[in-house]
């Protein structure tokens, strides 16, 4: 039973990275970098794209909002004027916990591509199934907030593995909980010693530039 | 290719439903009230534990910890000398999001049922995927955490209809925050009108007498 289980996961992953691999082929071919964006439930990701997107200037930016339900991300988005599309996971089995590549190789063409550089997709809230799923991405970020306390990378280990780039938000926040943020880095890094590591505030602003600066250098 | 998946589910939920009976009738011979405690990453399900678990004098309590890796939750219990099992989903598919009855099941053997009154199972951190798996629980609380946003039930759907109680934790950041508790708590009872709504501050220990209380009349 155990073994069947694992056999069809592994099938299904084995079909995931055959059609992430056409979607990275549109993307290069097209010229658009892709960004894979995940975190927890209301670490931020959003509120992250609406500080920065209005801002990114030289760059024609489009977003993938993932969701179980709704579009509530969408409509927060929806005053910057850029192309936006909408995944919502919910018929499948009783609302995936993840995007997976067929699901973004379906919204492809709710997308613009040749008139885009830069393509965010925002996965579903979830900090386990998302880090196992190739999109097609170029490179994979992981937003956590210190609100949810220094201990993720040791109880969430594959995203910390799986991502290039970390951003810690609401560090206007830390005089009022007790977070080591060297901790958090440290045992991040013993995941994956490659990590780029980025702390900032979206409420006050503090260290937005660093993360609109790893944007740029896509 | 849509619909085979969608079968596979059915009868994966189907065999969960079995297991989770199986253990229900367990729980019942053996006199023992079951708690399945879900919650995204870092909302505070095992501070709540902590902060109560250790004050209820005439119930005899056991833990069923879930986490992909790791006993880090276990071990911060350990100091209240009760019964603590630790399952570890990643021996599944890279991690499984949550637990299932035969996860629980599989640990019953751990855990002295005939010495205990109340068995708190806390979920893997997952606003997705636990709602759907009975685990032969008696009720199901939901923790959010008020850093999380107050849009968690429109973006969470299954959770929040799931749910027999909702734990809304860190209040005592209400004031660096703009968390509307009206708006959230209103859109969790369009979604479910029997649900009972508590706000507590593990931090400063306010109102955590109603979690107190609700624990006590099971």
């Amino acid at each position: 039973m155990h073994k069947t289980k694992i056999k069809i996961a592994a099938d299904a992953l084995d079909a995931n990275t055959t059609i992430a691999q056409a979607n990275r082929a549109d993307f290069d071919r097209a010229d658009v970098r892709v960004v894979n964006m995940m975190s927890a439930p209301g670490a931020g990701k959003t509120a992250l794209l609406e500080r920065v997107l209005d801002d990114l200037d030289d760059v024609r930016v489009g977003v993938l909002e993932g969701d179980v339900q709704g579009s509530l991300d969408a409509d927060r988005l929806a005053h910057l004027h850029l192309p936006i599309a909408q995944i919502n996971t919910d018929p499948g089995f009783g609302g995936e916990c993840h995007l997976d590549a067929n699901m973004v190789r379906s919204a492809l063409p709710a997308l613009p591509l040749a008139e885009i550089d830069l393509l965010i997709v925002e996965n579903v809230g979830n900090l386990v199934c998302p880090a196992l799923f190739d999109l097609g991405e170029d490179r994979k970020v992981v937003v956590i907030s210190v609100t949810e306390g220094d201990d993720k990378p040791l109880k969430y280990p594959h995203m910390f593995a799986a991502a290039d780039l970390v951003v810690v938000n609401k560090t206007d926040l830390l005089p009022h909980l007790d977070f080591d943020m060297e901790r958090c880095e440290r045992d991040a890094r013993r995941l994956n010693p490659d990590l780029t590591w980025i702390s900032v505030s979206v409420r006050t602003g503090d260290n937005l530039g660093a993360w609109f600066d790893w944007l740029g250098t896509l």
